[in-house]
């Protein structure tokens, strides 16, 4: 085989076997293909796309190429919740309490990422104690004992993905499905659970700025998923404004209490019981989504997810009185409000600015090495749709270096538009896409009601 | 400016400015931009085009990227002819003399290329004494003294194209038409002729396989000539068969002499007396190309020609006795013949292969740190058309290697195609492409006499 052949192959729109694929990602990952053939495949890849099937193949060999985690030690069927990444996103957070308090065992690799905020990792290291590097025994006993455990990332997942990732981020070939789909997928089959609930945001604040395409992001990921034999369903959401009311680490850890608490935001608990919904379903404890939503919202009402949250933070060394006593969390020392300049609606709370302007309290990371500050971040106290009067306040910024928050005060005006009529407001949960046993993928939009077959590639 | 930015720009479609374009070739070869930044860049290329303006730029940035000629101490209107490259092609050792015996200053540079054969520099070293490496100023006084003088490149001319089209040959992104002309035109630009012939090749040869795709590349060709202010013109010329009798250094050298003296094949006469006539036409010392065609006949008739390659021969240190007596040259001292297999006539002699055979002789280089072997080479017998017996001596493989010439004679063989039914011959000299006045590119086909507006990007 030759690289040049394979490159002109694709660029010419002739289908790529899986050796072929195979000979260039893993003669790329391991140093023998050069990056700028890479890369010049990848553009081409750009414009000819790739079939059904040579995503499959992309998605296995990149799997494939590092560690796979194998969790066949915990009983019953694991579902791992996946997000696409949005703004105020802890749903991890109380989805997976409330589904391991159903009986779904949730046994959950995350990362820190790079973005606005950290990862889930870092949002419960903020909580004092919680330790997120057990060792593997450590990790199948908690699941296996609690029901649920989370844990920082360990081993190789997915090598090849994280070296044409960085590629694909220089060479301005990010945006292709098939490309997106096996990078998120490769690692997801390889965090060995039995079923993927996706979570595919879409608005200004998500990659998929379209519901459209969010729909055709998700349908791909949802066949690949299933194509690989785990059961794999997603839900399209809204990301055009925060999710609830706390952007950064330890105030996400507060609200995520909160509305195990059953007095959270309206759009985070909805959120959250769906997901953990779904998760019951996939994790053979509901016949069906909509029991499962039903068990999911009685775990929240008779506190039993709430209590399971507890048994997983003391089961992970972390200090459970943060249940009663949020005052054990770090918060920021400095703090500045941002106030509405006018009477009338909230009708943007941009949820990119947002994110931005977390990013610039120190709450996220810019690069790997860069440390999260877990006690920053923003505190919403309105959401799109709430009327307002001047003076009250919108937000709160909270960090540790004026500088930074005044920066991020900067940034968060810019988020907030306030009008004298009152704005729609988008549906939260948008559509269901799901397959078929024949791997035929359906799209249903929950807010209005109607069907697709979901578009092919 | 943004160098992701830059190649989203032109996978998005859009057109890019002279600096934008600057910034990434320049950063590219200064080595400030990394080599698969540069590849992406150009497989978005390849997909999206590039404008007519975009292409000028391009052109004149490599271009500039380093040396350029200076002939302006040559009298007269110096003509540049450019063939993009055939087997068996020696017509600057013909049309040049008769070129400079009409008056028309032939102050050429010349690589040695990789190939079948050697570059023109290598043929012309194949002459006992020849130097190809003059001082600028002694190359200068050989054109002003003699009227003509070829010699090898000096300096850096276009380093930005060389190192691109490095990149191109690996990453599949050799094939775009703008990427192409560039390449060609900026350093025929850099070469500092007043005028440029350009012979663009079609056929299995050539890398244009197709009149059409020849016709396009060189109409754009044109276009960016005359819009740099240089008058160009291009002859479309088969090249489905080798050109002449004779592939390889010394043997071209040989043949050269032969059609001199008037007694040469028709094929590379006709081409020879062509380019030489629009030179003539070109350098100002013809009203039309027809006249210049006449006068170059006249030339070749009258022994004028002849006289200025002896001339030039001798002026560039080497034996001019070469013209009496080729046995002064090197000839392989391994020899073996193809003869035919069956009665019939010869319907193909494919160019490609016998390009191949050559290159396996050791006539011409693979990489540029190989010796090419002057005496090596094939000489044919007989050209498509040609009725044969068996047993006739189609070609004679030239070598001092057995085994190299056993496996020229092998590729030889598969070149060459007996049948009982006379061929039709293709037309040699296709189409002549030049613009008006306001650089709008006119393609005559002088085979069947039709014409049209070029083809634009």
């Amino acid at each position: 085989m030759n690289t040049v052949d394979i490159i002109t192959k694709k660029r010419n729109g002739d289908m790529l076997s899986r050796e072929e694929l195979e000979y260039l990602v893993m003669g790329f990952t391991k140093g023998e293909i050069p990056d700028y053939q890479m890369s010049a495949f990848l553009m081409a890849v750009y414009f000819r796309g790739m079939t059904r099937e040579e995503t499959v193949d992309l998605t296995q060999i990149m799997k494939e190429s590092g560690d796979t985690v194998d969790l066949s030690d915990i009983r019953g069927i694991k579902v791992d919740k996946h997000s696409t990444g949005g703004v105020g996103d802890k749903t991890t957070l109380i989805a997976g309490p409330i589904a391991a308090a159903c009986g779904v065992p949730v046994a959950k690799m995350s990362g820190r990422g790079l973005g606005f905020t950290g990862g889930t990792v870092d949002k419960l290291e903020s909580i004092p104690g919680f330790r997120t590097s057990l060792s593997e025994q450590d990790f199948i006993n908690q699941v296996n004992d609690k029901g649920i455990a989370v844990i920082g990332q360990t081993g190789q997942i997915a090598p090849a993905d994280k070296k044409v990732y960085a590629l694909r981020d220089v060479t301005a070939t990010v945006e292709n499905l098939s490309l997106i789909t096996s990078s998120i997928m490769s690692k997801k089959l390889a965090a060995g659970s039995d079923a993927i609930l996706l979570d595919v945001k879409c608005g200004s604040g998500a990659f998929m700025k379209t519901r459209e395409d969010a729909e055709k992001l998700a349908s791909l990921m949802v066949e690949i998923g299933n194509a690989a034999g785990r059961k794999t369903m997603a839900l399209i959401t809204d990301m055009s404004q925060p999710l609830g009311m706390a952007v950064g680490n330890s105030l996400e850890v507060e609200e995520a209490i909160e509305v195990l608490k059953n007095r959270g935001a309206d759009d985070i608990t909805e959120l959250s019981v769906n997901l953990a919904g779904f998760m019951i379903y996939l994790g053979g404890k509901a016949s069906d989504s909509q029991e499962g939503i039903k068990m999911a919202r009685g775990a929240l009402e008779d506190g039993s997810a709430l209590k399971k949250f507890r048994e997983f933070i003391a089961g992970q060394g972390g200090n459970p009185a943060v249940i009663e006593d949020t005052s054990v969390l770090p918060h920021g020392s400095c703090r500045m409000d941002l106030t509405a300049w006018q009477d009338g609606y909230i009708v943007q709370i941009d949820a990119m600015k947002i994110g931005l302007a977390s990013q610039h309290t120190g709450a996220g990371r810019e690069t790997k090495e860069d440390m999260a500050d877990l006690s920053a971040g923003i505190r919403l106290q309105h959401k799109v749709g709430d009327q307002v009067a001047t003076g009250d306040i919108i937000c709160t910024i909270y960090g540790n270096d004026p500088d930074k928050v005044q920066k991020a005060l900067e940034e968060a005006i810019k988020a907030v538009k306030i009008e004298t009529v009152r704005p729609h407001i988008p549906a939260l949960i948008k559509s269901e896409v799901y397959s078929d046993e024949k791997n035929c993928c359906t799209v249903h939009r929950v807010d209005n009601n109607t069907e697709s077959d979901c578009l092919q590639q």
